[in-house]
Parts: structure tokens; C-alpha cells; sequence
């Protein structure tokens, strides 16, 4: 086979383990494995060259991906779809590497080329419908908790409550695990509506049992933090201060997980590519197994957050 | 209920985040909780104090554990086992987070005491049958994956072999995750023979394909390492050395999913010592699941590590 | 002697290990210390008690401090000062570890009460004059260093530009030194005037030598960093990102450098304690060596920046 | 001129820092860098190529060497010198980065050869005359430092001695600094002489002054570290534990003060390529400043470490 490989949408650390485990297999099965730049826009611009063992040398342990990537609404038009096809009549099937516009992209060109399509989710946010876990999530939950280590020191020495936003775009996967593992005393999460009394009447509570800080973990999607904090700043005499973690959350060396995760998705999705039962496949960990699905499963919404987990955040922060 | 509160064996990163669990949200239930110091043999001398939420502050993202430590065979003579019924019978229920000695210790006083016993498993070896993973797995794998990615950069600026020893016990589970992870060129575990001249032709082959360095992982159990390294070192002009990672993989804060697994695993505790329909349970994840089963699921030995992960290894190390 | 020991302003990683220096020394000594909690606030309130060498166990490598602080505007006033004095009537000497407000609310005590004062620089700003480096300052470097080299893996993945803002107050020091070590291809700086075109013309260079990414580290002190953002944005068709590092900077295990001179200031302070030629001492690293000066040295304003590092950041971004 | 630049000897973190900024600030002056690779070896073989700005791109933050190294006992001999001064014949300088071995190699080519010769000093151990401190000391303090703080984590949950073996060569530079910063309670050193029964009672003071484990520090050239432990846990009941911290110390993404000191010291080294007073220079930071002196300088043995440090270790050990 003849196998188109890209990274499209936001990059995620683990990536590069993906992308050197479908390159080394693929090589050892008798596959060619085309590198495209930059994601879509790349394939419609060509952009691919002939990738062997020694192109994925060292990468194991590196965030990002060799391979760039780039947003690419022109895929999403007409023309644009339309190149694609043609690019795409060069290769027997795709392997792409990415988040939720990555496999709808995906799925697009599945649909209108008729070409082979595997998506492997890799994503900080495990927004991704149909897996349980994606790559990079693990990575980005630790550098997330790292940080709130550190700003907990100040936290504590100055006796403040401190808002710290996470990323998780529209959902809240990442805030509650960041928020639980960090011995966060509330989190905020776009899946769980709250008022500003409630914080207000959670943060008296642990006032009053004795607690001399706190860590309000908020995700980018519950709202909009700057002012969250200014209305606590106002209303009581709270010392408050907002830390937004931002981009460092995308990258750095994955950690263990997201790289295992890597190598193992970047296996199934050659299994996927040779099942021809479907033509496009979701590479997915299902309780804790590997699977390929159909990649349609990948296209609903993904149900909420660890109930289980979000409630155990407050029970813990006695 | 009144529950003693015991880590027993070899510390793992996440035991602290286990302990905060179980004492804050016993006290929520309405238990008391009293933390043994130093284990089986704390128990024995009676060195147990009442813990409240206030007590297990800031050390979620502690490793080590706050209630100590001790191997104490003397549990397991006639004498301690009599002794430390004495005194359990102060309390309804024990709950002992740690490895395969501390199950096998509480499997011994529920027996033998006829008290309700859970175990939490805590272990950076993951050796523990009846649960896919155990307390402080991640972090040591986490920390034995960061030392190699530093000893790679000698490996590859120098063009040497190196041989890595990493724990595990008598099994392979550590040793196959961080060489996987690492992006090892060869696992040696115990559950898988291996010659010497197999070793050899591997890295012959290595040498072959332009590969300049190369890092064997191998298990504490699988051989001895120095001998190893002497051999490689004689039969070839290979430029061959060795790095025993050792107790440093036994602590350091502990990993996101190492706080959240201390998390989950408490919770579930404090659910199977509510469960009457065993006196001794192990709390397990299985297939991503939290559950608490039968402890005596845990005294069957454990099935070897995952073929695949082992297989990938050098799958991918071309 | 007995010595007042407190922690003012904020917190910086490396206090922890000054206390311990402190207590420690001067217990050898046949000194007694009494911690003040909570800064110059503590001290009029007259929250403080005896510390022993078993008080500073464990704090080594604990970013923050464990005498907590507080900024205390009150003891600028006239009653306030009046109370501090009357609360150092049972001390012998203050040490105080903290940046520059801690030290001109020193130099005003001294003055005041006519109480010895030793000032030990501690601020992750490094803006105190007469001291070549503060504890916390290396720490400092690191933290943000290590979130840019993150940063970089999407910057480069992304092929964007990526304004970074680092602490410093009004200063530079962090800016430079954080650019330097990061290799980013420019440093904006309170200390040296810059415009907007000039950015943008050393953005079009590297442009044209084939950079496809680049971070800029500006100074929390040398502009509103979202208006420059915006700017760059609106005026070309630059992709630019904003990460704002924040809080982090402040907490964290200390480094190295910050432990070792935690160690070495606190043993120069109780010298500094013990030398009656001046009344008020700044411990102090001078062209590395450890001294201690008149603490009126400290009151200056700082020289800028070193140049030859500043020069170096754009120097090496070609 | 035309510049050959090798690295020679151990491998240290920042080295890739120093090639860059050679290489880039060569460029901006007009003169041509030659990388050589695999040290005096590569130079004989005449493994060389012009660098340009981008060769050295995207490796500020990575550990060991992109010219890779290795010891060459060859160019010590007669023919060896001889092939060397030939190869040299071609540029008009030679840079070289490294420790001890690469400084002697370098005088004896510039007293064979007569060419121009500048010393970069890069060593983990910092045992180099003349200068203050090297490349990759700061760094693998940082990483030895950062796995005795996860020993202590089992230390002390277990209460046992731990003796850990740091690296330094025949140098106790790297043991005094791990052991000070980590909080170690006693430091062994080949330049202080030391009997088993002072380190017993030393042990034994620390027990009754309340201390329930303990960290040795032990510099590789302070003698045999198992046989230490082996008499330790004989001649005692001391639950007693060996840790080799290895390789890992010399690798890894290099600290700030390593890459700035890389930065700087390449500055430096084209500042004495260009000056002809002498024709052998060492690159050097003394009492904070950055010189370059006469390469005889570096021939000297080095003072030992500073006692004043050394001293403390213990003094602060209560």
C-alpha cells in the first residue's frame, strides 16, 4: 500500500511517537508511507515525501510534529475538497493524526473520494468522541498539575485563592482531571453550570474549616475567568489572582502514557488499514483495549466528563 | 466505623494521595479513621493516632508515604500474627495500601483475625494479579523513561551501547513500559528467555541499518546486569556500559494519573469496607473500571506483561 | 542573640532553604530564632515562636515559605512602625529574607527603632541593588525557560510567532536572561525603548532566512503585551499567540543555585548579625564572592541589565 | 578565518548551546565554521563540513552533542599529532569544546602545530584550572540534586541510610554541591580524607539528635562505594542502601546557566580567536566575569572545593 500519513489541527505531545511507530511498521509490512507537510492544506499543495526508518529517528521523546500542521478551512470548501481527490488518487489509503476538525476532515474526504481513511485521536482536550483516551491528554494533564504545584507555593505563603484556567476548548475532561489531581479545592466546567454565589458559599466553607488558600481550576470553556476573578476580588475581600496556563499545555516531551499511546495507535491504525470491512476506521482504547471502529462513532458527541471524578474534587477538599 | 489506616512495604508515588483520600472522605461518611505508623509493625506496638482532614494537607502531590513504612516479618510468626489481632480488635476494618507483602499480610490477618480487610494496591513493580494497574506504576515509569532520555543523549553523542537496569521484582511490567516509552532498542524481562547471542546479533543488526547507540532495558529480574555488560563488552569491541537507575524509582512527587488512581483507589476503599458480602476485598482497576473483588483474586499469580507492548519494542527499534 | 527572623513580600523559591540556614546556624551558634509569621503584619501582631533545627526539617526543597508572608502596608505608617519597634524591643536583631520591599521596610525599621537589621535578597525579580543575584531568581529562569521550550513545540509545529510575558516587575533581568537560555529571537525590555516597527522588520528578516516560528519573551514591565499581540496581528498576517506565564514563575521546587544560596545567605547573614561596624547589612554576591554591605547599598537604583546578554538574544536568532 | 570546532571528551549539556553560538556569531563576522565530528578523531579522518546559521537551529535546549565525541587516545601518539597537524593545515583556528583531556589535547596540538587554539570548558565535573565553573556543571548538579530528593522521599518513609555515588571524576566539585543543595546530612570527598568511624558516629549523632534516615553523598574518587555500604550494614544494624546515580548526570536538556553560559563562552571564544597576544587561550568565568587567559593556565591542578561549603553540609545537617 501506497499510505498517506498527516498531522492536521492543533498538535498534541505523542505525535511524533505515532507518526515513527506507522512509519517503522508500515516499512516492516511492505507499505510506503508518504509524509505530508501541514496537514491538509499540504496535501492539496503536494506537499509529501517517501518516508523511511531513519526519517523518524530520535523523535520519540520530542513534543510537536515533525510533520507541521496548520488549520485549513480551504479543505472545507468545494475546490478545496476537490484537490484533495486528486491528491489523493496518488495514495491507497490515509492515515491522519489529530483532533475533532481532523477526523471530520477525514471523514469529509472519505466521503467525497472514496479513499481509505484511518484517524488516530490525538488531542490535549480527549474531546474526541468514541475513545476513551487520546494522545497527549496524559502529557497535558501533568504539565497542567506541575504548574498548579507551583503556583500552589505561592498560594500557600500568601494565603490566596488562586483561578487557574486550562484548556479543554468546549468541554471539561481535562479541568477535572487536572483539578483532581492537582488537590484543586473547586473546579469549573462548561458541562456543570454554576453560580458565583456557589463558589462564593464554597470558598466561606473552607474559610471556616480552616483553609488559608484555595485553587479554583476553570475550563478555557466555562466561561471567562478575568472576570470571574474580578467579581470574587469585588465582592468579598478575597485576595484573588488569575493564572492562565495557556499554550505550554500543547507542547513539551509527552509523557510516558501519550507516547505508549503512540506507538500502540500508530499499530492499530495499520490493522485498520488493512481491514477492509470499513473503509474508514477510528483508532480508539475502549476499557482499556485497542480497537478500530468506525470512524462514524467518532462524529457524535462525546458524553461528559467522569461524574464520579468531578464530585470527588469537592469531597477531597475538605 | 473505626478503620485502621496502614501503607505497608515498599513505598509508591500516589500513597499519600491515597491516604488523603480515604481519611477525607471516611470522616465525610462518619468513620474514623486512625493512621498505624510503620506498618504491620506499627500495628503490633499499638503506634496508631486519630486522623482528621486537617492531617493529610499538602500531600497529594507528596511522594513517599506520611504514615511510614516497614517490611516486618515478625507479622508473620505465630507471635506477631496474635499480637496484631490484639490489636485490631480496636477497630471494625483495616485498610492497608501496598504491594504483594502487604496483601499477603492482610490476606494473613483476615484469616487469621477474622477482621474485614482491604487492600489498595500500591506498587511501582504493578506485579499485583487481579488489577491492571497499581499505585505509583506511572511515576516510576515516568522516571525511569526521563533517566533514559538523558542517558540517550551521551549514548548518541558518544555512539555507545548502553544497558539500563530498571526495578520490577521477579516480573517485566516496568521494564517493557519504559523501553517501549524510552524507544529502547531491546527489553530483557524474565518472562522471556534470551541468549547472549541473540542480544549480539540484535545489535549487529542495529549496527547494519546505521544505528550509532543503542539502549537495552533490562529488568532487575531478568539477569544480572553487570555480567551482561562485561560479556557484551568482551565477545565485541562494543563501547558498552551500565546504569542502575535504582531507588530513585521508588519516589518523587508523584504522576497526574498516580494522584488520581491514590484518588479513585480511596474512594473505592472506603466502598468495600462497606460491602459486607466479602471480609477481604482488593480495590482493582479492570479494563478501566473501578471495582472491588475478592482479595484472594490477588494471591493467584499474575499474568505476564502485554506481548504486544513487548513485541513493539523491537518491532520499532529499526 | 535573639534573633527575629521573617519572610516579607513576595515569595520566592530558596526562602525555605535560607530559613533552614538560618535556624540552624544560629541554634550552633547558641542564638535563638523566633519566626514571625507572616511578615512585617506578624511581627506587630506578635505572631511568632522559638524555632529549633527540628522546626526546618524537610524544607529544603519546598518552593514558598513556611513562615508565610504578606504584604504589609500598615507598618508604613506611623502607628504601624511605632508597634514594629515595640515588638523588636525583645529581639536583638532582624533578619528579614525578601526583595525590595521587604528591604526599604527593613531600612525603616533600622532607622526607627535603631534595631540591627540583616536584609537577605530574595526575589525572583533579581532588582536588588548591590547584590549581583537574588534567591529565587534562578529558579525563576528555569520555570520560564523550561514553559518556552514547550511553547516551542507548537510554535514550531504551527509555524507561528508567539509573544511570551515573563515576570520582573519593572525590570528586565528575568526577560534577558529567560531569552537567552530559551534561544528566542527577541527580548523586549523596560530598560531599552523599542518600536513596533522594529519588530515587525526583524520578523520580516527572519522571515526571510527561512525562520518559521519565533518567540518573543517581553517584560511584564515594557508594555500591555495583548495591545502588542493584537498589533502584530492586525498590521501583518502573522499568526501570533500570547502566553502570559504568570504565577508559576514564583513557586517550585528550588533549583540548584536557589538552595545553595539560600544556604550560603543565611550563614552570611548570621556573620552580617555579628559584625557591629554597621547597624544594617545586605548579605549580598558580589563577582562571586559572598559578602555582606551597608544595607543603604541596597536603596539605589539597580544598573540595567546586562548588555552583552542582551545583544546576544538577537545576535543568535539569525 | 576559517574555524574548526570539534567536541572532545565526556559529553556535558549546554555543549550544543556553545556550537551554536560559534557558529552563528562566526557567520555575523564574516569568518566560515568548520564542524568537525567525533573530536580529534574525526579531525585526523578529516570527518568535517562548513556550518551555516541553520545547521545549529532548534538544538539550544538539547543535551549532548550534535558533533558528536569521543575519546581519541590515537592523536597522543606521534603519527596521530602528525595526521592532526596536517588536517589543522586547512583552517586558521581551532575551537574545542570540552573537559580536561580536550584542554591538553588542544595544547599539545597548538605546541606541535603552532596553530591558534581556543578552549571552551564543558565538563560535568567542573575539575578545569582556570575558570570558576564549565558548561553542564549546573546542569547535572540540577539532575543529581533532582534524584536525591525522590531518594529522600524512600529514606524517609522507610528510615533508612542511603549511601548515593555522584559523579566528578577525581574531584569533589560535583559532590560538595549535590550534597549542599540536596540537604544531605554528610558529603565524602577525595579531597578531604575521611575513616569509617567518623561517618558512624556522625550516623549515630544525627539518630539521637531525632533524625530517622540520612542521605551520604559520595564522590565516584572518594573510593568504592559498595564497600562502604557492606561495612556500613555490618558493623551496624543501619538498614543501609546504595544508590549510583550514573549516567543520567550527564545528559539532559542543559539548565539555564548551562545554555547561557554556552551562549556566552562561544561569544567569548571568537573574542580570542581574534586576539593574537597569544596563540592558546582558555575561555574562562572568574569571580563572575568572562575572560579569556592564557590555555597554560588550564594545565595547572585545580584548588579544591570551597570548604566554606563543605563545612556546611554538616553544619547545617542538625
Amino acid at each position: 500500500m501506497k499510505i498517506a500519513l498527516a498531522t492536521t489541527g492543533g498538535d498534541a505531545p505523542g505525535m511524533n511517537a505515532a507518526i515513527r511507530s506507522v512509519v517503522r511498521l508500515a516499512t516492516e509490512m511492505g507499505h510506503q508511507v508518504y509524509g505530508i507537510r501541514r496537514g491538509y492544506c499540504g496535501l492539496i499543495e503536494r506537499d509529501w515525501w517517501a518516508m523511511g526508518p531513519r526519517d523518524v529517528s530520535g523523535i520519540v521523546n520530542q513534543g510537536g510534529t515533525i510533520l507541521r500542521t496548520l488549520r485549513c478551512p480551504y479543505v472545507e470548501t468545494e475546490e478545496g475538497l476537490s484537490k484533495a481527490c486528486e491528491a489523493l488518487s496518488n495514495f491507497d489509503a490515509l492515515i491522519v493524526i489529530g483532533g475533532d476538525g481532523s477526523i471530520r476532515g477525514g471523514w469529509a474526504l472519505h466521503e467525497r473520494c472514496g479513499i481509505k481513511v484511518v484517524a488516530v485521536p490525538a488531542s490535549i482536550d480527549n474531546d474526541i468522541a468514541g475513545t476513551d483516551t487520546t494522545i497527549g491528554f496524559d502529557t497535558a494533564v501533568n504539565t497542567a498539575v506541575e504548574a498548579i504545584d507551583k503556583i500552589r507555593d505561592t498560594a500557600t505563603s500568601h494565603e490566596r485563592v488562586f483561578v487557574v484556567e486550562v484548556m479543554g476548548r468546549a468541554r471539561g475532561f481535562l479541568a477535572v482531571s487536572v483539578a483532581l489531581a492537582a488537590g484543586a479545592e473547586m473546579v469549573l466546567i462548561p458541562e456543570h453550570p454554576f453560580t458565583l454565589s456557589e463558589i462564593e458559599s464554597s470558598l466561606d466553607e473552607g474559610e471556616k474549616k480552616g483553609k488559608s488558600s484555595s485553587i479554583i481550576v476553570m475550563a478555557e470553556g466555562a466561561g471567562y475567568a478575568p472576570s470571574l476573578v474580578e467579581r470574587l476580588a469585588r465582592d468579598r475581600n478575597y485576595s484573588v489572582r488569575l493564572s492562565v496556563l495557556g499554550y505550554m499545555q500543547r507542547g513539551g516531551n509527552p509523557t510516558a502514557t501519550s507516547r505508549l499511546l503512540g506507538a500502540l495507535f500508530g499499530e492499530e491504525a495499520l490493522r485498520a488499514a488493512q481491514d477492509d470491512r470499513e473503509q474508514a476506521w477510528l483508532v480508539a482504547s475502549v476499557d482499556g483495549k485497542l480497537v478500530h471502529r468506525p470512524l462514524v462513532d467518532a462524529l457524535k458527541p462525546k458524553d461528559g466528563p467522569d461524574m464520579r471524578m468531578f464530585d470527588l474534587v469537592s469531597r477531597l477538599a475538605v
